[in-house]
């Protein structure tokens, strides 16, 4: 289990709080496992009224062939959920006996085991130029006509950010419903969150007799309210995280409707249940769907979010889902889904400060998060030697009163942990990589090697060298922003590595949003933990709703737009540029080199650039399924998600219609290959337009794009262009990168693709038959970031 | 020194922290010393443009003698103030030769040495029935005409009370000042902080050589910020003091403007800088003085506050004062003064609370103030005799991860010394006396001795016992309330017991208001201080700000009100009765009975009624001359206070027409006294009235009052009447008391005055020449209340 459990490490927390914010794996080692089943509709007898009670009857078959067949005296098969809308099918528990009688019945499609979910998790508006005055917030209402359907661990109602405040009535089209349950009432929905439903058949299915602590759609891990209020939420006031990044809170899309989803439990989290979510979330109306969380190394059919996500994009829903916190290494990545949406994780231009004042009027600006208004004011100085490695609790629980210089040597978290236990009054830190800790549970801070100098000048130099700390300050603009998350799941996708995943980049580090207040927001000392309204978590589950919310935004300002149309604009007008107008870079490279679009796709999310793209890739339906016919799927695999025989495999295509390229090779060879790929662009601009290409090349590669001029005379004609990367295989593994974009001439339009020429996935590809389950740790800043090594969502 | 210095036995405060809100007494043992020296202006030779030439010129004089006469080359003797608003004459650093000299000089009046001042703090509006929909808020437009000063410690100009949204410009009569100085400019007055001065030059002859931490009308203490916060600050929305009493702050005349006076330093106090501030406030054209200090056992004619308050009254401006912290014994009184408002401190009905949930469903709700929302949830609940004694930090520091019941053995602060340091998760303390304590440096709670035996019954019941605590809990509305503070000081006056001190009582127990942002607030764990823009002290150092601010009020609405006026109307309409409507309890005697006068004078102010009071007794500068004339005071002594030889001692009198009554005997001496009163009430009714008096005999005692019946046909018309009260004197000192109330004929106003008959203060009357100065701390309630036992102000 990659657990980050930093802070635990270093300051001892005790076992009875991690349950807050740990999902423990049940595995089920009975007999009986859940299974997903994908049925054939088309099967169905007529006698049957729904398909419900075709796989009730399928289901209860096979409990009476079991009951005549076995002396076993459990109850099962159990029908858990009957799925029309995500897929066709259900889950039920079975016995292996069970699952093969099954297996022989009409219909049956395909079936797998249910298995867990991965997890992914304000400034950020500003960060992304969203503004009342111009763009994307005034053009789509703010959001205003969309309905935001989240999949995730349910909502705290009484968060700020679900009030009504400003709403106009819901929507006459929507379905949904407010669905009552433990410490939850249907009043608690609003014009803001207008729906919340419960999801835990799967769950409890895998953990029989397990008791369900919060068996309603409330919130008791912070992860749905956080993610929910990241995409929807409603304006709050005077937010801040214990005196931190205070300012006004709100959604991407803050006049966008809520509906909850909830299939996270703090008991486990199951693909059974998150099948179910989708598949109402779908049947209720939704015009997106965010979902932070991945199943790992699973391939296409047998995951239940690339499952529904296709019947989601048949109806025009876009699915917005996050890359995955197994970073950095390539081909890490969940979510690499061809009709999905797979967002990466950025930094933001925002750092947390604390200004340490020395007596003799220097000032020194360092890195902290400690959560109280702290009062450490003109007290002694220390520096010597022995005290000052922080790495003796017995030395240190006999220094002197006062603030001690801990010098960069030894693991910055252990001398966090050390001096916390040591009851001083004040530390200073040094080292570069403060934004590695998500948490400074002692009134400290970290100050950059380059300034420590000067300090410790000052500290040997002067007799009675007195300094005082000033905590709580927040620092906008800091440079260079944004930065790839080091965490941030890279390309290429297990699960279908010739389309370029992730897609974009969105905010996802130190995000503040709504929080469930029973839930660890940060802790002072060792043993003193703080619950808050608001939490800074970072991770891939940050950034997707960043993207759900601005997808939710072009659905407002474009309403006939496909799902395709919505993610291609967000790719093609994408930011690769920092905030120091240079390449954006990766934290996850020693080098901090610039970052390659297996790291971050296109680039920084950038709204108010996509509400006019000039050109879409758009696609159908169709074109995902002549993608699929090339995957060497069987028939069932394909039909498990494509659930309807009307599609065919006539024109099988790898050349889907997408937004980027990628060009992989195999590192054991070596050779010299070109990929032609083809493309439709269709003319979203105003009446006619020229658009040149222009091409930078890829090291090592040449790209060749024919025509080089696209002219088009209306608005909605497409043109169709080749684009041939000759390439050579490289024995290390060497990604290179480079884009394609045709800029329209006389005009304001540039439509970028990102190009990668990749080495293929370094695991494989995944076998069909992986059911090698990881179970990852959504958890708060205040965890996450503790232990640099941690992996984290 | 009497230091209340709870928190620091409790946790160990480091010292350095101390300095922060500790005063410090310097002695000053060389052989100059600072005097105040008053002189007859009189007596001012014609050639002198003004009285500072005059003085300076007099100073000078003993310069060149000393220069002529001694070797010493010291540069003393040195002009500090010159003063003539507040009182005539000057201090200066004097030795004993230069002294005797100067008492030689035409025109000298008295000396006497400079001395230490002994220090004396929102839903109190409320709780007083201040509304903007009727009563004294809207009448007096919240005080908008009105100008406060504030003579103490400064203002943080930061602090959002100090804001001037909503105010109109500033009053054109103003003829104060914003001074400059260190971290002070003068764009930091505005027209709510309409003025600030400060005044250091008698901390620092007291203290040659002194550096001043903050040369300026800043702040650092806390101490000024919450006084004239409480008495003027502008409405703050979304106060809270560590989450708890949350709301709106505001001060009692939230549109009054304020002038602050900064007279203390962190370096010491003194009587040259208190008497320099009132005597500039005077000049400046203050309406209400507030001063929430005062000189322990003083006669009026050394005590700078009587002086500088007598040319106060002479102007029509009421002068403010607190009672002192040191109660509850008799006769510990300060301010005592016959020309100022005397306040005591009463509770408020309010309270702090954690509600502890136990699993089986019970919920109990304990006291605490511990400053951060601690996640303290479902965690085992741990009962047993060894552990639960909480007085072994070895046996805690073994204790199993939980939340440990105390018992309700031994010292309550000692057992919340030892869990703070012994990490436990959560604490529940029993007591009955949670008021007593003041912060709460550890995540527990309080709980009553009723409810002891449920938590524990369910904590030993129950395998797997658990519980959680809700921090941040705030009750309005606790019963009864108010209650006389247990710390107030207590009458007779020693400097003049015929005179029943206090007054009135006022809020002043767990008051927030602003406060210093760099002085602590409050403490988490052992070695963790916070700060906060507001604080929660008690004492009569905030009692005495909100009779301020009402008095600020009442001079709005009735712009011609005399000072004696004013305080006739909070005398004669002050509540007797508490929130159960029942006669209101002392906290500081053991049996909670019924409050004397001596402790909370009239009663609770009552600023609503205090606008109509009915009839006024009023007094004029003469009266009080009258009385003084009674005293067995010298001419000089005489004159010192009252600066002016138009003044004469023709009529003495001890019948100052006071609104209330105290007959006082002598309990060495067995014998019964008749004491006959006189008193003059006058119609503020308007047009004709007639009342009929009303009597509460006090135990043992005879009242009688003639004529029972006064008829007045016209507003403003006078009525004389005589009290006669026939006690007998107890061996024992009992004080016993009743009232006279003048109940209105169909009318609706009734004018109470108590009648308290006491043996004379049993430390007996001050001598001329007592100079024992007693320094008393201010503290806020974090240090002010965790030990019982000390006193405080």
């Amino acid at each position: 289990m990659s657990f980050s459990d930093g802070v635990c490490q270093l300051n001892c927390l005790h076992s009875v709080f991690l349950t807050f914010v740990m999902f423990t794996l049940h595995v089920h080692s009975v007999s009986v496992n859940t299974y997903i089943v994908h049925m054939d509709k088309s099967f169905m007898p007529k006698i049957f009224a729904s398909h419900h009670s075709w796989y009730s009857s399928t289901v209860d078959s096979l409990k009476s062939r079991n009951t005549a067949l076995s002396s076993n005296p459990r109850t099962s098969p159990t029908l858990l959920y009957s799925y029309d809308s995500g897929a066709h099918g259900f889950s039920a528990v079975l016995s292996p006996d069970e699952l093969e009688t099954l297996k022989k019945s009409p219909g049956f499609v395909s079936a797998y085991p249910d298995k867990s979910v991965t997890l992914d998790t304000t400034h950020t508006p500003e960060f992304l130029s969203l503004n009342p005055y111009s763009g994307l917030w005034p053009a789509s209402n703010y959001g205003e006509d969309i309905i935001i359907g989240v999949i995730d661990s349910g909502v705290w109602p009484e968060s700020d950010s679900y009030k009504d405040d400003g709403m106009t009535p819901v929507p006459a089209r929507w379905n949904g419903i407010c669905e009552e349950g433990q410490e939850f009432n249907s009043s608690m929905c609003n014009s803001k969150l207008i729906g919340a439903r419960y999801f835990n058949k799967g769950v409890i299915a895998a953990n029989p007799g397990v008791n369900i602590s919060m068996n309603s759609a409330r919130d008791t891990i912070g992860h749905g309210t956080h993610t929910s209020s990241t995409a929807a939420g409603n304006y709050v006031k005077d937010a801040s995280f214990f005196g931190y990044a205070k300012g006004t809170a709100r959604g991407m899309a803050p006049r966008s409707r809520l509906a909850m989803y909830k299939v996270l439990w703090e008991e486990g989290r199951y693909s059974a249940d998150v099948l179910a979510g989708m598949d109402q979330a779908i049947a209720d109306g939704v015009d997106v769907i965010s979902i932070s969380m991945g199943f790992d190394e699973v391939p296409l059919y047998k995951d239940p979010i690339a499952i529904a996500s296709f019947a989601a994009m048949e109806k025009g829903v876009l699915v917005s889902s996050s890359a995955g916190n197994e970073g950095p290494n390539l081909g890490t990545l969940h979510n690499g889904i061809p009709w999905v949406l797979t967002v990466a994780a950025g930094t933001i231009d925002r750092s947390f400060a604390g200004i340490v004042s020395l007596g003799d009027g220097q000032t020194i600006t360092g890195w902290t998060l400690f959560p109280a208004s702290a009062l450490v004011k003109e007290l002694p100085l220390i520096y010597n030697k022995s005290l000052s490695a922080c790495n003796s609790s017995h030395l240190l629980s006999d220094a002197p009163d006062g603030i001690i210089i801990c010098d960069n040597t030894g693991s910055l978290p252990i001398q966090i942990g050390r001096i916390t236990r040591s009851r001083v009054y004040g530390a200073i830190f040094i080292s570069d990589e403060p934004e590695l800790l998500g948490s400074m549970p002692c009134p400290g801070v970290v100050i950059s090697t380059e300034d420590a100098p000067a300090l410790i000048k000052y500290a040997t130099s002067i007799k009675d060298a007195t300094a005082s700390i000033k905590f709580q300050q927040t620092i906008l603009g800091t440079k260079p922003a944004p930065a790839v998350a080091s965490y941030t799941s890279r390309g290429p996708s297990p699960s279908y590595p010739g389309i370029l995943k992730p897609d974009i980049m969105a905010p996802g580090s130190i995000v503040l949003a709504a929080y469930s207040p029973n839930s660890i927001a940060a802790i002072i000392g060792d043993y003193i933990f703080l619950s808050s309204n608001v939490a800074m978590p970072s991770g891939t589950s940050m950034a997707c709703p960043h993207a759900s919310g601005i997808a939710a935004l072009l659905k407002g300002a474009h309403p006939d737009w496909s799902a395709a149309a919505i993610r291609s604009a967000l790719v093609t007008t994408a930011n690769t540029l920092d905030n120091t107008v240079k390449p954006i870079r990766d934290n996850g490279d020693d080098n901090l080199s610039f970052a390659s679009p297996l790291a971050m796709g296109a680039g920084q999310i950038d709204p108010n650039q996509a509400l006019d793209p000039g050109l879409i890739y758009d696609a159908t339906p169709q074109d995902y399924v002549n993608l699929l016919c090339t995957m060497n799927f069987t028939r069932s695999q394909i039909l498990t998600i494509t659930r309807s025989k009307s599609y065919n495999c006539s024109n099988p295509s790898s050349d889907l219609n997408y937004p980027s390229f990628i060009a992989l090779y195999n590192p054991n060879v070596t050779e010299t290959v070109a990929k032609i790929f083809r493309r439709t662009v269709t003319n979203m601009g105003e009446g006619a337009a020229t658009y040149n290409v222009k091409i930078v090349q890829p090291e090592g590669s040449t790209i060749v794009v024919s025509p080089e001029t696209l002219v088009f005379k209306n608005t909605y004609e497409k043109q169709i262009f080749s684009v041939t990367i000759s390439y050579s295989s490289h024995k290390k593994g060497r990604v290179s990168f480079g884009e394609l974009v045709w800029v329209e001439e006389n005009g304001k339009h540039t439509v970028r693709s990102p190009v990668v020429v990749s080495p293929i996935n370094q695991r494989g590809l995944i076998s069909s038959d992986t059911l090698l389950l990881r179970c990852n740790m959504w958890t708060t800043i205040g965890f996450i970031n503790s232990l640099p090594e941690a992996n984290f969502l």
